[in-house]
């Protein structure tokens, strides 16, 4: 099964304590669509500028990411510029030009409106209820956010997130959406909106899921070298529906493993500046890591 | 096996934004004693003053845990102030009086200098180092240690890691003992040190437990309620130490296990004021947080 993506495709410029990526490709769809390639189809719906490199492109289409969806309209491409400190967890925004992105307005095209697995990536969230209008039928529905729409458009945003199937948010969104301080209390009251499953991202500490009464605690995978924390996000997201998509197994236990395979890609994804450790990534150094993060997390007894 | 505790037995108050505990009982040899008496024998090595209330020495008591090495001197027990905000993973410490816990020397009964396993609780590096001379054989050694020691005495502090067979510290205390701000290469320059087994306490977001080249991630149990994160660390050692000499297990399994119930029981102990918590547990509830904690973790497949 094939996955459609709806995000931004941008072009970044991060500095981190490691050094440094200038104009390089980025953008939550990018991620989101690179990772989830690794596990099926991709197709991505999003809008670039002009000035968008060939070599993207190229990349995007070498990763069999079907581009029919990625308009290029007259101006520049999305950019972001920003700084990590030692403590990777926090990006801070030195610049953001929207650019071609500010009147982006997705539009599915007809092939992609039976789509089975849906993706909104952050963006705002009467634009995520827009596309939820266009795609007829999707079997799995899920979505991220950021601090700014939850502060500026709080309704639009409840209201996709009791729409879709899978809501995935860091844990400082999490407690903002919700005023709680303690995850579990938040993670409760973001049920209540009618989040019907709650992927909580806590970095390098890993994720907690919520689904009904049940909770289940993934570990992030411990690495010697972080490079550059963005994307890493949108990477467990791809790795997480990709996995899915492929499986269709819907399973609690079909979701635990997607979850580990988001974890794992996401792992990459900070070792190297920008997508690059994805461009060396193979399915094999994948199921290596998964192997990794059983042995690392396995107990038993009782 | 029974287990020697040597550390501090004290009174605390302490303040979150969920209520507040005046006077009430404290320490980290209290908390590590009344974790581990679940699971074995526990002798204890501490100093009181004359003010230190029965009903305390009645609960140890009745804990089973053997208080021949607890000396009662003149003057006032060890007294710790100390208040959390919303980041409950954060003690501010408002006033500390040592009183009769400034001149403590450990002197081990000579009942004891047999033991088996010996917890060496946070207290200043010398006199850890003093009590490894007095007991002549244990099977296995353990340490706690704080901030103020790492800065004020880091060469005895690193002949005693090298000494004990597991280091137990939160990961501030490992980034500022090494230096190095990534977790994984901060137990690495640990190892380097000598320490045999490493257990980096997270707070809430759990345990990383290096050996060798292994790693083993143990999330944190996730609670609705935390009213005082006060002992969790001391709560977590007694209970993995507890839980090893109970068993003698001392494969990867068995240690991993033992670190689980060591989550289980800090687990508990944040759910109430002081020791309140384990006042009441019994251990029928300990085995079902353990069977719940597989649960959350359990993912499989590949």
């Amino acid at each position: 099964m094939s996955i459609l993506v709806v995000g931004s495709v941008a072009i970044d410029s991060v500095e981190t304590p490691f050094g440094k990526g200038e104009n390089v490709l980025g953008g939550s769809a990018t991620y989101f669509a690179t990772s989830a390639s690794f596990f099926t189809g991709v197709n991505l719906v999003a809008v670039v500028g002009e000035d968008f490199p060939q070599e993207h492109i190229d990349f995007l289409t070498s990763r069999n990411i079907d581009l029919s969806g990625l308009s290029r309209e007259s101006g520049r491409t999305f950019q972001w510029k920003g700084r990590y400190g030692y403590d990777l967890n926090e990006a801070h925004t030195l610049d953001t030009q929207l650019n071609v992105f500010q009147t982006f307005r997705p539009r599915i095209p007809s092939q992609y409106a039976d789509a089975d697995y849906l993706i909104l990536a952050n963006i705002d969230p009467d634009l995520q209820l827009e596309v939820l209008e266009q795609v007829r039928s999707p079997r799995v529905t899920a979505c991220d956010t950021m601090n700014f729409w939850i502060s500026s458009k709080p309704e639009a945003l409840k209201k996709v997130i009791s729409r879709v199937d899978f809501l995935i948010i860091n844990e400082g969104e999490a407690r903002q959406l919700t005023g709680e301080t303690n995850l579990v209390k938040a993670a409760r009251a973001i049920q209540g909106i009618g989040a019907k499953n709650l992927i909580i991202k806590r970095g390098e500490y890993g994720v907690l899921f919520f689904s009904g009464s049940s909770i289940f605690a993934a570990p992030a995978y411990p690495l010697e070298s972080v490079f550059d924390p963005t994307g890493a996000g949108d990477t467990f997201a791809g790795g997480f529906m990709g996995y899915l998509a492929n499986t269709g197994n819907l399973s609690e236990e079909g979701i635990r493993q997607a979850i580990v395979y988001g974890s794992v890609m996401a792992s990459f994804t900070v070792e190297d500046f920008s997508l690059n450790r994805l461009k060396s990534l193979d399915y094999g150094q994948i199921e290596a890591r998964y192997r990794s993060f059983k042995a690392m997390t396995h107990f038993d007894a009782l």
